[in-house]
């Protein structure tokens, strides 16, 4: 298994970004995210692609009685373990696709800015689906198909180095984009809007919120928010397994 | 009261194009919007903005007890009554924003190409909560954020006039974008994602349905089709009121 989290350039260039550095605080998009979370009290948490563990602390911190953070890297869940230990949360390193979901166990899983890496969008909710127990939320936030849509995932820029607009293409015809992410070619999965959303509906989800992330006011002054307000980032989404299997 | 669809040129321009003189089936997105219509059978039916009234025939020609069909144009009205009549169809002039809606008398509200000239998108939804009957239906074709948010709501041209990509800016400033349509200066209200499905979740709807229009394989190849899969162009949603106002 091969993880450009696990190659040690890119780890360092990821490590120094402030939401790295900063938590959950310096996540633009955390007010919106935050808002959505449920009571957590007594409740039992997965995090798909946990990274650093903050929303797995986060959990435990507002109540939680458990939370398994899985993550595809093992530099990842090293520096979990270090910074976001907790004797309620379990650390494993395990890739989305290939954690064996165990039926009915979870009331909340969480998924923060990692299933633009999954190709196949709807394996995975099928698995959350069945992990969730009735009632359960699948709350997560992915790139939005306009972002992962745009060229190069990037500004098309003057020659001054201005960014001139966002230009997205081949919108429909969904899978790998080849982007530079931290200095290094990183591979997303575009999904379109139609697979992001109306898969969740076909798998048996109950769409109860849908926002895009935009910048609170008093961070668009911060220079890389500069251009946030220009075109959508994230979309976050928060769905209920209002059935049983 | 102005509508752009009054105006002499702009109406004949209007009634020159393919989906105008075709029908139903002359629409790129015709197929999918079907699939997602409800068994008519005995229902009431009622459409906003119903241009030509292909809609309401159709409701009709499918089982459908009645239509009403309101449209803020004269001439659409009229060119409606004209090539669509039927008896159990009765054509309005009238504006959306103006009708006074019913409480708890539709099976069905359907919209077509209507709701990206709707500044007051969230008060249109709160309409249709209120005139449908619980468990109606509210089945609305809109333009697509990304479309909206599209300079100029066109394409960016090379010197020889290709079409190079899709740009967007201001995103998050919703609102009033000046486009050109049919050669007139036509003005269209952007929404953003958030806008246009987070406020239905608000106003109590349930989310059936959400999907982009994407041209049939066999339309494809088409002129008026060669850059549809590039960008997306129209949202289709099915949304239920499943619970009483």
């Amino acid at each position: 298994m091969s993880n450009i989290y696990d190659d040690d350039t890119f780890f360092k260039a990821y490590s120094n970004m402030s939401r790295s550095k900063g938590g959950l605080t310096a996540a633009g998009e955390w007010h919106q995210l935050q808002r959505l979370f449920p009571n957590l009290k007594n409740k039992r948490v997965l995090d798909l692609g946990c990274g650093y563990g903050w929303h797995c602390k986060y959990a435990i911190e507002t109540g939680a009685d458990s939370v398994l953070g899985i993550d595809g890297s093992s530099k990842m869940i090293e520096t979990a373990k270090r910074i976001n230990q907790d004797g309620q949360i379990e650390y494993r390193v395990c890739n989305i696709e290939e954690y064996d979901y165990p039926n009915n166990q979870f009331d909340l899983v969480i998924s923060n800015l990692v299933l633009h890496y999954i190709a196949n969008l709807k394996e995975v909710y099928q698995n959350v689906y069945k992990t969730l127990k009735t009632g359960g939320l699948f709350l997560f936030n992915i790139e939005h198909p306009c972002f992962t849509a745009g060229i190069n995932e990037d500004w098309i820029y003057d020659s001054n180095g201005k960014a001139l607009y966002w230009a997205i293409d081949n919108y429909f015809y969904s899978g790998e984009r080849k982007t530079n992410f931290l200095d290094k070619e990183v591979i997303k999965q575009h999904h379109t809007l139609t697979q992001i959303l109306n898969s969740l509906l076909q798998c048996g989800f109950e769409i109860k919120a849908i926002e895009e992330a935009m910048p609170p006011e008093n961070m668009r002054e911060l220079p890389e928010m500069e251009n946030e307000m220009r075109r959508p980032m994230m979309l976050l989404i928060k769905a209920q397994k209002t059935a049983g299997v």
